[in-house]
């Protein structure tokens, strides 16, 4: 595409730069088998935690195994359909397709192998080695899907780019699109399906087993429970990845995608976003190595300065490796980067000020013990007080993004006017918007291992708990939790923050895909306007058909593990000698402790349950995927670009709205067992009421919020792949 | 402005019609003045219904004195910004807007007036007349409001057209949209007002009477009683109409200004929508005056027939008198009018089929067996299905608001690329729009008669039972009420329908009266959208500022309650020999039965509620009119766009979700008490959880969800007011 700026020697960098990315994410991927290798290794002496440990990872392995079986034939499917659909060399895409598909799935699997692997061995760190040995563990665990995950992304995005000759003359960028798409595709079903699944075990284990049966939560013996388990470790592990890893690639396909489509750009704008994904990525390896050192001081500052080594080192190399190359607007697109760096931060403290119970920066949070208060009158008055919280929650975020768009676009268009060029080039503003949500992303490799050692830790103490490893590995497990809690709420602002720019650079990608002028993309233009109203509904249908799914699958989650008890009762009668009272033998805690029938079952509920969540993840993903080449294919390109935007504005709104209501219900209800609130205690009215509103929080923050996010990465990037066989007109 | 395309024959026709549109209006005033002396001629010859009914009448005088008395600081200092701001004429736009206050508040006061009168009228009616009677009374002090509404309407706004010499060179059209201005501001602050004063009184009055003092619901003795009736009338009549007024007057001042900014539309096109105003009104007032004749009939098809007649006559009319008008585009406004109509009556059914027990045209709905079904598993399952069903509820709405845009727009552009101009021109398509919105507007005379009927009737059952009227009274009474369900819900269709497209409308003369082309507001702008992102999320923070406000304002009803028993509670005290046991003495009814003690002081209790919901209502207040001049002067012209598609979008949304969840919740709650829900009834878990529902969906259906509405239409209409002063780059 780029053939009339291209001289033989950028044609060369570009080579030069995709074989170093593929390199150094090789060498990556092979850190962590090491680090994987090296969480292994910690011997497991304790047969309890042996067996829960496997019994979890098996229960994963389940999960994926089903869910990887159902996507196999819906990958192979589009694959087929995008061959076809797609105007000119079409096996390109559908090529890079399934090498997004994969390298989604193997990020996936490799990560959710070691965090499971890693919980058990983290609570035995701590009893065997202290504190330093068990931050290492549960670190490492995490470092193995933080690696993956920017090393497959890295490694995929560059292949890709080498094998298209991203820059040549003749060269179709858009292709890589549909890379994007394949890991859309995987992480939308991973978060949907997982998030059913992770909250449908939950409800169903605790609706049977502690509401029905009166055994303890977390009891090994409820056939639910490691399902229960299984599903955090799906939800935050697996589900997170996903969605980090197509931000990360859609940022940077987003980025090539603009510059290759601007006659204003030169090729170096098309290798950037590689480059800084490659420095990133260095960053991050030496981020995770330097844990070696950090992990004997406080264990809250080491995961904090292992973010930082990351961070300054991507922001230092990056500003003086970008010197180097030919841009228009010197190291502008820097200015960008770490504009975005500073949004993601801030995102992540706002959320952590609205959901959460600590003082943030000295300022006291006032929306939880808002919310506790309200419990006192009952559930009703809570759930409005949730409600609200998260619906306010969703302004400063939403100011934040728009000071990243702003500071992003300001920048590059500053750098831009001063150059050569000159005149309105807004495409300079929108790359800057993709560098913005690249700042958050690029550090994948390290930021990624801290989010996933968050559930690594939380899973120990669990375990911990569970097999009765005493106070102190509980204090330590503890204490390894409670500090990944400021670091995940950034995490989690990260994600929202690099989906929204990530979809609005994937936005301003198909606009430049299927060469849509500004007058293209009025806000007058009644069809436009059509399109942005069908693209605002879409969250809310993909959100209402989540949470009625959590209801469905916990549903038939309830009837497995009753059908279960069932035959454990039978079984129980059968050895009952004559004479006894059925009665009282046959009460459920009885029927469980009874040690001559069959085992629970745990993976049968697990594929039960699996099962369900598949189903159920059908229809969502058919809508993300349909709904945007319906309307581009009958109302045209430029309707499509108002579903885009509308599904943009919603889609993040709704997302922060469910996440953080449903963040603030569950600690408003920690926050009353804590004594946080003021007349009202554990077991009272206030905390009854609590509990409901976690309840309802459930599926809004781990199931409804995190898929909108991916939701509107996924119909932006079925965008650009079908751009180039859009009109303008469309059928009608 | 039309200067270059005026002759002189068009503007004598301009000054015509404007002419006679006053006289029409002033007409249809005299007749709501005659209906309002019929309806207060009925005797009420029961001293107890005489006293409630006045006890009524106070109380929401004493509301809306308090509402004025805060409202007309609040429009002096608005008029004198609005003089200063605006760049030429500013006293023009100042006059416009007080007159559009003026307007909207008569026509309040005199619907509610006459509205309060009613209530207790129609169950005298009903018990001495029979109910041909009781439907004549109800339906003529729904009259009253629909005529004033649409009467003032046209006058004010024939009056402003008429003084500003619309269409003529020189005038200038957008000092009408200070009108609209005023009509919004009033409009939001009674819906916000109004809204967060039916709830506070609502929950107030339940919380201390029912819960703590165990006395019955509506018990008259208990002083928030009165207040919560008070609430109704407050909410279905005077906010409905506020809002329906805003909706009417925008509509044809989008058009006017739309047509007066194009070069391609002639004068006709300014006149048409007072044209369509003035058959409307006319058509209305036919289609009332024939209750005359059909109240003797069935009462369901009397209420519908009254709307057809309006309605059929509108669009007869309209279509021949259109003809004769020099239009390029021929009759075709009269086919988005009438697409309008059809999307509007369709919304309803759709609200209905969501919202609704019965069936719709045959379609069994299953929304509230679902929240049915789920309350049995308690509170948090039924929260959960109530948000998704209202979720889920927008869509088809959404995509009925699509086919409105898209059947206007495409009727009137091809109309007009049939015609000697040529070209694409988008104003036609926009103008169309406002057609569609007037299709669901131009009958309001009798639209809103059936919509302030319904209250009547509704409190008119209210009323009947707490006098003892007897069983065939209050069999009557409420078969009048629940033959207003489903027009009802036709009614709700069309104020959210003709919000939406009246903002939409209101939208496209902002660009028109800003200069705006359409590069200009094209989505792959950044400023344009950081503005959607902005205006995304102002409904959801106005939609928690007002939820949060309903418990604040509760809360301060709770103790006035309180401290009214106590002080009966000291008189009982002080009457009580020495030796009489004070703790069965003081029990609550016996302390509110007890005869000495001071009469509750409802009055005091109306006022504290009234100042509450005053002081909350003036955030969203705020947030609505500085919002736009903010973002406009800061961000520019492009980025106001932005903000109010963005605030189009996600206020619909939000609007039609919190509206519809609301209804689900609460007839899912009736469907349990009715028997409509297998295995749940009255008094059980299932139908507690439904309570707790139906308490969450209060402020949602009845004070947030109505104001979002409001919230967009008012921001247009600023927008379109500051619009000649704003810039395209603005500050920053």
């Amino acid at each position: 595409m780029k053939g009339t700026l291209v001289g033989g020697q950028e044609g060369v960098i570009m080579m030069d730069i995709a074989l170093i990315a593929v390199i150094v994410s090789l060498v990556g991927l092979a850190i962590a088998a090491l680090l994987y290798k090296k969480v292994i290794s910690v011997e497991i002496d304790n047969p309890t935690v042996a067996g829960i440990t496997q019994q979890i990872q098996d229960g994963a392995m389940a999960f994926l195994k089903a869910e990887y079986r159902y996507l196999s034939i819906f990958v192979a499917v589009v694959a087929v359909l995008l061959y076809f659909i797609t105007e000119t060399d079409g096996h390109l895409t559908a090529l890079a397709f399934l090498g997004g598909a994969v390298a989604s799935v193997l990020a996936g699997l490799s990560g959710m192998k070691a965090a499971t692997a890693a919980n058990g061995r983290t609570a035995m760190a701590a009893q065997n080695e202290g504190q330093a040995g068990a931050l290492a563990v549960s670190y490492n665990g995490g470092a193995v899907m933080g690696l993956s995950v920017g090393g497959l992304g890295l490694l995929g995005i560059s292949l890709v780019a080498y094998f298209l000759g991203a820059g040549d003359e003749g060269s179709n960028i858009t292709h890589a699109a549909g890379f994007g798409m394949g890991a859309s595709s995987i992480a939308l079903f991973a978060r949907v399906g997982g998030g059913i699944y992770t909250k449908a075990a939950d409800v169903g284990a605790d609706l049977v087993g502690k509401v029905e049966a009166g055994i303890p939560e977390d009891d090994p013996r409820n056939p639910g429970v490691i399902a229960d388990n299984v599903g955090d470790n799906v939800g935050d592990v697996a589900g997170m990845g996903a969605d980090i890893f197509e931000s990360f690639v859609g940022s940077i396909i987003a980025a090539m995608v603009i510059a290759d489509s601007s006659a204003n750009m030169n090729v170096d704008y098309v290798i950037l976003p590689i480059f800084l994904g490659l420095v990133g990525y260095l960053a991050s390896l030496v981020g995770v190595f330097s844990m070696e050192f950090l992990k004997n001081g406080e264990p809250g500052a080491a995961l904090r300065n292992t973010t930082f080594i990351g961070a300054g080192l991507f922001w230092v190399v990056g500003w003086f490796g970008i010197g180097f190359m030919d841009l228009d607007t010197g190291t502008d697109p820097m200015i960008a980067v770490i504009i975005g760096s500073i949004v993601g931060i801030l995102i992540g403290l706002v959320t952590e000020y609205y959901t959460g119970i600590e003082d943030v920066f000295g300022l006291k949070p006032k929306a939880i013990p808002h919310i506790g208060q309200m419990s006192k009158t009952g559930p009703a008055t809570n759930a409005i007080a949730g409600l609200s919280v998260g619906m306010m929650s969703t302004f400063i975020p939403i100011i934040l993004i728009c000071f990243g768009i702003f500071g992003a676009n300001h920048f590059m268009m500053d750098g831009h006017t001063s150059s050569s060029a000159g005149g309105f080039m807004p495409e300079f503003g929108l790359y800057g918007i993709a560098m913005a949500a690249m700042g958050m992303l690029a550090t994948v490799g390290v930021t990624m291992t801290v989010d996933a050692y968050g559930p690594v830790a939380d899973n120990a103490g669990g375990i911990a708990e569970m097999s009765g490893l005493g106070k102190e590995v509980r204090e330590i497990t503890d204490g390894l939790d409670s500090i990944g809690n400021t670091t995940a709420a950034i995490g989690k602002g990260f994600a929202i923050g690099s989906a929204a720019l990530t979809a609005l650079a994937l936005f301003a990608a198909y606009s430049a895909a299927a060469g849509l002028g500004l007058s293209q993309l009025a806000l007058s233009d009644p069809k436009v306007v059509i399109g942005l109203l069908i693209g605002g509904a879409l969250p809310f249908v993909v959100a209402a058909m989540t949470m009625t799914s959590v209801g469905k699958a916990a549903n038939e989650m309830v009837n497995e593990i009753r059908r279960q008890f069932g035959v454990m009762r039978e079984a129980l009668r059968a050895d009952t000698p004559e004479g006894v009272d059925l009665e009282v033998v046959s009460t459920w805690p009885k029927v469980i402790e009874h040690k001559g029938t069959s085992y629970p079952d745990s993976a049968k509920c697990i594929e039960i349950s699996t099962d369900a969540a598949l189903k159920e993840m059908v229809g969502p993903g058919v809508v993300a995927i349909i709904a945007p080449v319906i309307v581009g294919f009958a109302l045209g390109a430029p309707a499509l670009g108002g579903l885009l935007a509308g599904s943009l504005v919603t889609g993040v709104l709704m997302a922060l709205f469910m996440a953080n209501a449903g963040g603030a219900w569950d600690n408003a209800k920690k926050a009353i067992e804590q004594g946080h609130i003021e007349g009202a205690q554990k077991g009272d009215a206030a905390h009854e009421a609590a509990v409901i509103g976690d309840t309802i929080g459930d599926p809004f923050k781990d199931t409804s919020g995190p898929s909108l996010n991916i939701l509107i990465k996924l119909m932006s990037i079925v965008a650009v792949v079908i751009a180039p066989s859009l009109t303008i007109t469309g059928w009608l």
